[in-house]
């Protein structure tokens, strides 16, 4: 697992990671877009929110851990997350 | 605590439900159409996604417990659940 | 053009529907839920949402007309209708 | 009328300004964040969508032509627009 995607951690079980936005529908708005994907994927997360955060969990259950789909998932996170809130 | 919502658990501290759909998608607009309620109310839920399932938790931090808020959103879940489920 | 979805309209090049809702907030989660469904099938709506109604036209422009992505598009923005406006 | 937020057209009557995103869901994202605001402002936006495109017309009906809270949206979508579309 030396290669998850930056901000991720975890371990060949599951891997997590805590998103922070700028307000609540700007948290809500990353989970819509992300949402296409997981669905087109076929592939969902477990994911938390609280106010202006995003806490999520990926693992493939029928696989017993962590595969490319969630590193892809986490990736394309990362980079929606990256464009909502860059400065 | 004996006037708790429909479905929902819990004690003076915070009171939980689990809510389940027909499908992700289902799910994603249910959590759409109770945050426009949350952000009005500026009283935001803990919950938690995975697939077709919402769980979620509620409690006024600012009073250390369970509040009217969380009362009055709990039943708005509870409404818009029953309408987006009804058989 | 004799089995148009229900409240639907139109003719061989294009069908259209007005959709009103109890909400704002109703009318935008009918639109997250529907957009999976056409997303996932790779075929989308032109809609226009005005505070709690969704006017929506349907063609196939790859097929100059209407075809059976547009009906089952139709049907399946009925059945979501339905379901969250059910009294 | 002369000054219009960046992109925006119109006259006293109303004003209009086309977007353009690089996914469907990216576009719905949008609408998501956006409808908080119109929401919480009690100000709700014209806006058609096809695809990638969102083409909104704002004006204030009770004033019969473009306020404050209109320029005040258009300069919020543009934010929205800005930061989710940044290369």
């Amino acid at each position: 697992m030396d290669a998850l995607p930056e901000g991720w951690t975890g371990d060949a079980a599951r891997i997590r990671r805590s998103f922070r936005f700028a307000s609540f529908p700007e948290a809500i708005a990353f989970m819509v877009e992300v949402a296409f994907h997981a669905e087109a994927a076929n592939h969902h997360p477990e994911w938390r929110n609280v106010y202006d955060r995003v806490e999520v969990e990926l693992t493939t259950h029928d696989a017993g851990g962590v595969t490319a789909k969630d590193l892809e998932l986490a990736a394309k996170m990362n980079a929606v997350h990256a464009r909502l809130t860059r400065a």
